[in-house]
């Protein structure tokens, strides 16, 4: 039996009652190394005597091989994914790699979006879109058409892996199509390390956005025609009668 | 204080650390009435002598209100949301209710869409969008037009409150903009009541989707044209080579 599961923010207090039940009792854990060095206070308490199976971040391929492997020999196998394990998570990868004769189970978690937003205000109370700027598995052009017509319908729009030194140009190249349909003075949050002990939250409007405040470990959440600041904090208003 | 807490499912497995301590300490919880009979069995660990208060399913102002009362005499608050208080959730109305003084925190939840997800296999791998098909708090014309730019953009969609009496028909109206663009092919998972005992799970084409099976409780997730069925799991390919 396989499970994969999405571990939140890392910290523990994120982790639902079942991730946590989850990693308590497996025989081996698999993950990406940082995400098992988050969780390592509930692999302490795990009384198995536990395999751990750790590689780099582009391992995943070969992570997920080694714990189809493992959970075939009969040994109870937990992956590990930050946020939510089935939004850009390793869900997917371990289906597409399993046979028919695979147990397969996905815990969800708390995704990225959600823990950015909470600590933003409530950016996420209106439609909204989920778009990854990695075109590692995307083409340029099919990310930035998205994100257009993300634009054109007034959407939040929550963008994942926003800005890596591979493709520093992205962000800039998103924002402008952004500021093209919307104007530029959309309420942007951004949220780095979000639910962790280094979060760091800023807020502008699009015009005085700054690229260069944005790593691969931010969040930017940019709000719709209705999106504001209230009392320091981003709301976009769900639409009730006050 | 106040915080506003998502529930996830509502089964207590569901919920994250904090959100149980949250709920096990609070002096007043608020929340809709089905919401605060889910999390029974955590008000009864509750050593507080707590006072709950609910309404029906439209009094979302109202316990907003009362709860904002409530932590102005100094009270220790809980406002309960299915899902994530921060998605479609209780926590913009918290806000905008709010003036300067108010103390709120924001304790993200496993939203919906991630756990039907989680139910179905991992249909959301890849960008997609959250669309409300209620009425009550956008215009049908705003609604239909982002159904049309998600599909354009062949976004994974899912779609949050997608049919009740008042408006049978959104929910026809969306697929059929939706088969007009993308074809009728589409793979459309649906799970009802999801993370909870009497969860209720189907598989289809958007050609086959019957809209009787849908109600309210139910969160209805359209595939993009690389989501497939794979071992009985419904599965959007994140794109890694294989």
């Amino acid at each position: 039996m396989i499970k994969v599961v999405g571990i939140g923010s890392g910290q523990v207090k994120n982790l639902t009652l079942e991730a946590i039940e989850a990693i308590k009792t497996a025989e081996v854990i698999v993950g990406y190394r940082t995400y098992i060095e988050w969780i390592q206070p509930l692999i302490d308490q795990n009384s198995k005597a536990q395999k751990i199976i750790t590689t780099g971040m582009t391992g995943e391929v070969k992570r997920c091989q080694a714990a189809l492997e493992a959970s075939r020999k009969g040994e109870n196998v937990v992956v590990i994914s930050s946020g939510d394990s089935g939004i850009y998570g390793m869900a997917g990868l371990i289906y597409e790699l399993s046979d028919s004769e695979d147990e397969i189970r996905v815990i969800p978690g708390v995704t990225s979006s959600s823990i950015a937003a909470a600590t933003l205000g409530a950016p996420l109370m209106h439609d909204f879109v989920s778009i990854s700027l990695s075109d590692l598995m995307t083409t340029y052009d099919l990310i930035m058409k998205r994100v257009r017509l993300a634009a054109e319908g007034d959407f939040v729009i929550c963008l994942y892996n926003p800005r890596s030194k591979g493709r520093p140009h992205h962000l800039e190249d998103a924002l402008k199509i952004i500021k093209d349909i919307q104007g530029d003075d959309l309420v942007v949050g951004r949220v780095t390390d979000a639910g962790r002990e280094e979060e760091e939250v800023a807020y502008s409007t699009l015009k005085e956005f700054d690229v260069q405040d944005v790593n691969m470990r931010t969040m930017v959440i940019i709000g719709n025609q209705n999106t504001h600041m209230h009392h320091g904090k981003m709301v976009t208003p769900r639409g009730y009668r006050l």
